[in-house]
């Protein structure tokens, strides 16, 4: 056949290209760091995303990096890995995994994944595959990758609320109002982002009781696990893995300040074997079986990056968190058009609303977003793009001065787009 | 809403996972190898896969090693990377490839990816995103991934034959034949995987003016590319990137032996500019956004790793190969029921095919493969898996006893079951 000459090299489809990234939250920072302003000969501070590995006091531990290097010095790991990942990093994330559950983990619980991200991918490009027209209930605020992926993969999302006056908890009456017999599993986001929040024992339960009475599955996002400084401690939602089924996904990258080493998990939280026999878990490993997994040198140095990271480190952490979050939050209350509904508890966000009838010439999260970064050089998520609209998502995770900078530059901003009364 | 019992935690979906690994060459090992004999004292010898990385002669350079150390010591990429790679990542490898080519890449040319893995994942749902409905051409013998990643997406494929008595060149005749006007793309492995052949700049002219002719593109899968040891030298197909436009795929996985480190491209050889407003750019960025990249300390390696890895490394990889080609090529054509039709050039296999009529009680090349695998302890790969049933992938990427013990086993075994006359 030879070519007609009408579709040389054109690749424009029918216009509509279905994973066109929707909304992202890099997409969106992208978006916005192209509104800084090149003359502005102050530092660009970056309170849009989670990743506060740039600032020299949230340097990784010592522990983590030589776990790399012995690792890629041994020689022993540049082939190729098994697709779930390798048996020494599986049984350790098990067992430290285990420490915070009334049950032991198996290694065969454990699949490793290219960080959280491809966690998100493979869980929901599984339960599309083996659920044809199936549902998931997603969080709103909440995080978009999940929005993004489902729609890569034709999986249906609806939305529930997290409730703002209630410390961002679960709205029951609309998550079983949305909840309908093609409903597979909701995704919980805890510690949460972004939002901040932390949940309670009881609430939890109350989640798994709800799902179980739907009939559905939790998949736990804990990404920023151990990541609370309040007075609620973080408990894996896998501990009421008895009364409904969770798949928890992880990783290394907000504990350890490592996002850029992408190695994360999906884990079964099921000790009563429900899912044994359900197809879910042949199906997340047919979808491993054909992607890329995390490089083999860093899944080997799991063990030791686990086993040696002293408790000092995540103390600190978490101490800095902690004086950050109260910065954050006492100079935002400063901030006449901003409201912050609840101080931070975890994660590395706190969600604040605008008071746009305070403002003079702001339309929007977005507008806000857009100008803040021209005329001030800061960067921060507009809350549309985690589901609310005219909200704002701010991160703490930097070090103090920056911080500091940062939240005056925006109450400056403030002040001088205020409506004159 | 409330349960009705019967969904329960049932993710069997409609029976049939659209994306159950077809055929892979991880799951056709993975099969074979459970029919290992436990209670065989000697080591089992893998002639199965292209990873050479277990044997000491095979190590990768320490300047690869160092600068992955470096890189990490550095604490300096511990965060996130762009979703299409770190700039100075992507001009050393646009500088790389342009040592061989006629004209000169720029870095935006180059997309980082987790291995070729992830290349082939990302550029094939790139053209059923942005080609509905359309189909591509692929080797038979080929690497299967790519029909397991194309069912994924619904990409329609259509095969063409490599011609094993003209040294597993194109057949021209057949490739036009199965084109239609709704091909968007061809796939060419050189140097070839599973064939061990190696094309002439003749060879690959003609292909891009067969390409042009149909006005599709060539994915140029260059995995492999540098190993090269006999008469053909490697030339990548982009040099012909002026008469069609060529997406190369590529990795640092087989030439620095190290498949495990997931470091892969994609590069657009186009320097007429011909897909610049196609939409095919666009459609693999977009991928790119909403997946997972490789870490970002091992891109950020890169540059380093491709400076100072000396010549002198690659001449003894190179060495090593021609070495056990050699062996491999003289052991086999000592076996009666195997035929070699050629003496492998480059990559790390070579395909050879099995005479039944001279088998006793062998039903097929899978049936050989696993009686092998039983009685002998040696692995290697059925034809089937890679499109030619009743064919054997062999691979000859190990040191040289190891690979003279395997042929010897397989030998032994041949003689065991020949039939008697």
């Amino acid at each position: 056949m030879e070519n007609n000459g009408s579709k040389m090299w054109n690749f424009q489809g029918n216009g509509e290209l279905k994973s066109a990234p929707a909304t992202t939250v890099r997409g969106t920072l992208t978006m916005i760091m192209q509104n800084l302003n090149k003359h502005d000969q102050r530092p660009t501070i970056p309170l849009g995303h989670g990743d506060p590995s740039v600032f020299p006091c949230f340097r990784t531990s010592i522990a983590a990096e030589d776990a790399i290097v012995d690792s890629v010095r041994s020689g022993k790991y540049n082939g190729y890995s098994p697709f779930v990942g390798v048996l020494p990093a599986r049984r350790a994330i098990a067992d430290y995994l285990s420490q915070d559950l009334p049950y032991n983990l198996s290694l065969d619980d454990v699949h490793l994944t290219n960080g959280c991200i491809q966690a998100i991918e493979v869980v929901l490009t599984a339960l599309a595959l083996s659920s044809p027209g199936a549902n998931i209930l997603l969080p709103r605020p909440g995080f978009p990758f999940y929005e993004t992926r489902a729609a890569c993969s034709n999986l249906e999302v609806r939305h529930y609320d997290l409730l703002p006056e209630k410390g961002w908890e679960v709205d029951f009456e609309a998550l079983e109002e949305v909840a309908d017999e093609n409903t597979v599993a909701m995704v919980i986001i805890n510690p949460g982002n972004p939002c901040g929040n932390v949940y309670t024992s009881q609430h939890m339960k109350k989640i798994a009781e709800t799902a179980r009475k739907l009939g559905i599955l939790v998949i736990a996002d804990e990404v920023y696990g151990h990541l609370t400084f309040a007075s609620t401690p973080f408990m894996p939602m896998g501990t009421f893995g008895s009364i409904v089924p969770v798949l928890t996904l992880g990783s290394i990258s907000k504990r350890w300040i490592v996002p850029g080493w992408r190695l994360g998990w999906i884990v079964t939280c099921d000790p009563n074997g429900t899912l044994k026999n359900s197809g879910i878990i042949e199906s997340v490993t047919d979808c491993l079986c054909v992607t890329s997994g995390p490089p083999n040198f860093i899944q080997a140095a799991i063990p030791q990056i686990i086993e040696n990271t002293k408790e000092d480190f995540f103390l600190k952490i978490v101490e800095i968190l902690r004086g950050t979050a109260d910065i954050c939050f006492d100079r935002l209350n400063e901030i006449p058009c901003i409201t912050c509904p609840s101080k931070p508890e975890g994660s590395m966000f706190v969600m604040v609303k605008l008071n746009l009838s305070l403002l003079d010439d702001i339309s929007d999260d977005v507008d806000f977003s857009l100008k803040l970064a021209k005329e001030e050089s800061v960067i921060v998520l507009p809350g549309v793009t985690v589901g609310l609209k005219n909200w704002l998502r701010i991160t703490f995770a930097c070090d103090h001065s920056t911080l500091e900078d940062g939240l005056g530059r925006i109450k400056a901003f403030s002040q001088r787009h205020a409506k004159k009364t």
